[in-house]
């Protein structure tokens, strides 16, 4: 028998009709929205088979729908001339690297070119201008749409030979959408559902903002984020777990598109994807709206955003029904266009189809004509921003002031000072709460600094005693409540951060739950976005909630994710010392693993020894030569000190290292490392409650790892402790096997 | 400013009324649905404030509700009386261990009750007997509703030293539920979500093997498949990924108690979860009815079931709306009954307020003997199955004989001589492809071999041929479709594994996008189901989708797992040693990393150097003293060896192992390790395109790790190979600096 997916596949082709003229018809629709849901306008009705409709009627309907657009709509003519440029710049681009995602630009293009080119305020000369619309391609295999759109829109990031070197060693035209390779992308995009909840964060952001700083006289933060989705996207959760905060929240400026072209890579959706996503959007509180010809229904999408703009108090999902690889007159609608090269006869076969006749990469000159005045628009549009600014400054001067602080990303001078410090007689304290010091000190002199949850804030110790929550009807607040959603929480927090420099977000949950969040966190260290991830309950130390809930290989695990700081402070001084670190590196994510158990603060421990990462806490040798190296992080430092002490009672000359962040110590010069670890110490003894894997770098072939490489278990944690061998025994009687 | 969180409480308090029958109102139910979907069943009248109804009411309606069910319901004074028992058993094992979770017990104690005394169909001495009810109890903190259940029921597994032993080390009742410990617990619960995707996998199983082997006089497959979810399982994707696909696949047999008690453990739900979940299920293309009183309403319980059973093509949700802390009188419908024991204080006022004068851990004389009739009500079912089984194999043999291996879990006798071999001169092809070979070879001998991709499945090479997909009205076929649903995908493989030990799942995605799905592979691992995760375009290999799709740390972060095969072969024999294991360890998941790209087939790999983990591929060397030990793994294994051509050109003697697992490697003998890696050769130099955290372990000190520490990037994959440094000429120049 065979494989019934071409079956399946063929099966949908004949179920739905293409017109010539873009418009769909499909059999199987199971939905059935109420009308008044609609954006109004009716499907067009299927006419001849002639390609391109007539300028007259076009430029007609057009005219009537352009309203409450910043851009002045081309003619018809050149419209369709323009979202041709941006189908054959992604089909050429493709074709010319042999790889890529041609399928969705060409599909998409009509509602690209309407959100550049009429609809999002934006300066191509300056691409951080902070009052920009956001936009994110959350389906970003589709990158192509989103640098030729940039491309005509003057983007200095996406010259025509970033283009023809799409895909290539160090363009600025990579596979999928890179913030921190080409200006004008938001953020990084391509693990599917991340963008969608990126853009939540950005909305959430502008709302938040908005709150604070608007004025009756001068609403200084006022922009949009708009993203385009595929179905890709819907189906993952992290996209249902951010959309459910989106509608919880009411994030009003949120307009999503989600590109409904029933083809996923598997063939027709048909055969995973059957629900009734906008059923579902509207039990998570959005605005639905359909867009039922996505391929030329310019009015239709224009009529959709309109709508969705008066809807102020609901995100709103705009599902646009459109053909994959619209214009491809043998792949579009297909499977086979989602993401290869269209090969070179089909190129010409769509050139025909389309009338087409210019060669690869070619802008008309009209295209070019039209698009070129957002460049002195976008200069406009900011000057008079920056009017509206100094207007707002001069009445303003307070928050004026702090909102440059949020939007330069510079913390206010002096601002360390606001960390807390331990002497050895301070109580002692489980590093969890000595966390909620340091995040009630920081909101205090970090404007920017916001953050929550996942459901565990009274866990986590999260809160931020000054304020309240960030809600629909309270979003000047900045505790943010996320739910027992660990990957939007992330993902949200990316885009939070990817906003204003000056935001510090912060988010929280049990350490072993970083499972959960790990693309967003990736994303974070990939995306260069300084969040920081609170993450308690940092060892089988939590005791009876069991294997489920200790984490054994997470420590190993993340330090072993290129940019990003796996920090374990051990008490009070090494918990602000990493909170230091977190605010201070903006473009590398922070993972601070804190515990639930009480820790006595050390002698020796301080936030300077943190910023390197590793330091000695307590020696009793001299000349660089101890007897032996005891090494700990964490709550086990502790252990390892008590085995010092022991050690020492018997004559040993005993050093004691603090290994808070493996990271920042290899960013140390060999000289540091050097005088911490020196290489003729080969007698080396860690204790760590979690995988010792990666410890024989630090202890060295002659060395000993204690550590736990097996699940946890259920019990009381200080059993626990004993039963996994975790004691200051252990560490001596290790110890004295090496010297 | 204070929080607002305590305010929301309160408010949330004030919003709704709890009437002492257990009924509720709420002046904030968002939701209005339209009542033909609902049980029909209305909620009951505010009564009086007597704590318990009478019995003769109770006592009818019990009578006229249960139908359907294989139990005789208890009479009502005997019912509460029972439901009491539970949520005693609860109160007391949670305030002896000082620590644990009664809330949800307490207000699910009634639907848990009657899935167990009237409904489910089990047999407590057995409790693995093949033909069972399925059931998930996915809220896996309220364990100890499990637990008490599982007790009254008559399992060996609890005993009442067990529940006083509650959260202790090395207990049969331990902090969540896990399989591993308790024979009566299905699968491990406790992250949120992983229980209700584990129950469609469950679900998915029997739907399967009923269509595959029921016959129109023998249904020799029969069971449902019953769990219990709570918000923050509402609030998890994961949860969201595998109901769109349950709703898909129309898993009817699959009913779901969604316990909505509106607290969670931040407070009310209001402040994070106000989405409406019916509207969402219903978009899931679920049957959702609504239980208005689940505190007391044990008709509105009883006749939701009837309903749910009676729709045959959608899985249902029963919202269940309950009470958490039902009976205590302070703490009840509060946070802070969610996860904390209630104190002896509280405890005492609940004994007074449920008139419940027992000692704790006391099980009433009357509640024990209506319950004794578990034990012999199920042997009496497993007796009739066993008969019709009898029958059924008289009948039909090969099917029989078919469903043994599947109930079983023994693979056919010679099965491995299916695997595919190959010489250095079969053709150069990308593993995943040599995958697809194994893929198609094993499910012609093994008749639970069944799995499929995340929509990936013509990239990760995953279709078995020979079959076409499972569907809604295909389910008897073998490729299982899961969309883009990475996190989904692995719970469910980890519910069908642990439906049947002879079920064998595969799921398949981008290895890198193990971090979507990590969780649920960490859940394989800790509760021992040998899910097979095969995981292509392992490296920077896969070129120019740049750094969102490409691994780096993933190795290490899964060598770092407990109880995990990390496997990375390097050609078809190693492929097919890889697969050999997988299939060989049914307590271990087996992740399989393969290549996008072509590989040749290297002189000196084996099936059986697989099994060792780590192996020479070739020596030039004698007595066990290489001058220099090259280690490489999958794709870098090649350039290792012409490294090694190149070395002895120069007059080396030059050892190159493959060390396709570590784990495996780790458990084979000091003697055989030493033969392979001897401690005296300390020249070593390995290469894989991956981090290098953790090579440490394997070349020493001494020796030199070429990996990838960073991103990857955007490129043609040979220009990426050169441009990071994983070249034949890197590994000659590392190996002349160390021999």
């Amino acid at each position: 028998m065979a494989s019934t997916s071409s079956l399946t596949l063929s099966q949908a082709l004949l179920a739905r009709t293409i017109f010539s003229d873009g418009s769909i018809q499909s059999s199987d629709y199971r939905v059935s929205l109420p009308t008044t849901t609609f954006s109004g306008l009716k499907l067009t009705t299927p006419r001849s088979r002639r390609v391109l409709p007539t300028r007259l009627n076009r430029s007609l309907r057009v005219r009537s729908a352009a309203v409450e657009t910043i851009g002045t709509p081309a003619e018809t003519s050149l419209l369709e001339k323009s979202v041709n440029t941006i189908r054959f710049l992604a089909i050429d681009a493709v074709e010319k690297a042999n790889s890529g995602h041609p399928g969705l630009p060409m599909g998409c293009a009509p509602m690209g070119h309407i959100l550049y080119d009429e609809i999002m305020r934006y300066n191509p000369k300056n691409p951080y201008w902070f009052n920009r619309d956001r936009f994110v391609l959350s389906a970003g295999h589709g990158c192509m749409l989103q640098y030729a759109l940039l491309h005509l829109a003057g983007y200095d990031s996406v010259q025509e030979d970033d283009l023809k070197n799409f895909r290539q060693w160090q363009s600025r035209t990579p596979g999928h959408p890179e913030n921190f390779e080409t200006p004008g992308v938001e953020v990084t995009t391509g693990p599917l559902g991340q963008g969608i909840a990126n853009a939540v964060g950005l909305a959430l952001a502008e709302k938040h903002l908005a709150a604070r700083f608007n004025k009756p006289d001068n609403e200084i933060v006022d922009h949009y984020t708009y993203a385009i989705l595929g179905d890709g996207c819907q189906m993952e959760g992290v996209a249902n777990e951010a959309c459910s905060l989106a509608g919880h929240w009411g994030l009003g400026k949120l307009i999503a598109f989600y590109d409904d072209n029933h083809i996923s890579i598997d063939g027709d959706t048909e055969i995973a994807f059957t629900e009734n996503v906008e059923e579902r959007f509207k039990g998570l509180g959005w605005h639905v709206i359909w867009v039922k010809n996505g391929n030329t229904g310019y009015d239709e999408i224009r009529a959709a955003i309109k709508e969705a703009k008066a809807v102020k108090d609901k995100p709103t999902l705009i599902k646009v029904t459109t053909t994959i690889g619209y214009g491809s007159p043998n792949k579009a609608n297909s499977y086979s266009v989602h993401g290869s090269a269209l090969g070179a006869k089909e190129v010409d076969a769509t050139r025909k189809n389309l009338a087409w006749p210019h060669e690869p990469f070619h802008v008309p000159e009209d295209v070019k004509g039209h698009w070129s005045h957002h460049v002195q628009q976008g200069a406009a549009l900011e000057a008079e921003w920056n009017a509206k600014f100094a207007e707002y400054e001069k009445k303003y001067k307070n928050e004026a002031a702090e909102l440059k602080l949020i939007i330069t990303g510079e913390p206010p001078a002096g601002w360390e000072k606001a960390l807390p410090t331990y002497t050895p007689e301070s109580p002692a304290d489980a590093t969890r709460n000595l966390s909620q010091q340091n995040l009630n000190a920081l909101v205090k002199v970090l404007p920017g600094f916001l953050g929550g949850s996942a459901d565990l804030a009274s866990s986590n110790m999260t809160l931020l005693k000054m304020y309240g929550n960030f809600q629909k009807d309270t979003p000047e607040e900045r505790n943010l409540r996320f739910g027992v959603r660990e990957h939007g929480m992330g993902a949200i927090c990316n885009g939070i951060a990817h906003h204003s420099p000056g935001l510090f977000p912060y988010c929280a949950t049990f350490f072993v739950f970083t499972d959960y969040m790990r693309a967003a966190i990736r994303m974070s260290a990939l995306s260069q976005a300084g969040v920081i991830y609170v993450m308690t309950h940092d060892s089988i130390g939590l005791g009876e909630d069991g294997p489920t809930h200790q984490p054994i290989e997470h420590l190993a695990s993340l330090r072993a994710m290129p940019n990003v700081f796996m920090l374990r402070p051990a008490d009070g001084n090494e918990t602000a010392g990493a909170y230091k670190v977190a605010i201070l590196n903006r473009n590398t994510p922070s993972i601070i693993a804190l515990s639930r158990q009480k820790l006595p603060q050390l002698p020796g421990t301080s936030i300077e020894g943190v910023e390197k990462g590793g330091y000695i806490i307590s020696d009793n040798s001299s000349g660089n030569n101890p007897d032996i190296i005891l090494i700990g992080t964490g709550s086990e430092l502790e252990i390892a000190a008590k085995a010092a002490d022991e050690l020492r009672k018997g004559g040993k000359a005993v050093r004691v290292v603090s290994l808070v962040s493996w990271e920042l110590f290899d960013n140390q010069s060999d000289a540091y490392k050097e005088s911490v670890l020196p290489s003729g110490v080969s007698a080396r003894v860690s204790i760590e409650a979690g995988s010792t894997f990666g410890w024989e770098k630090i202890v060295g072939s002659k060395g000993k790892a204690i550590g736990i490489d097996r699940f946890g278990a259920s019990a009381p944690a200080g059993r626990l402790y004993k039963e996994f061998g975790l004691t200051p025994e252990a560490v001596v009687a290790a110890a004295k096997e090496l010297c």
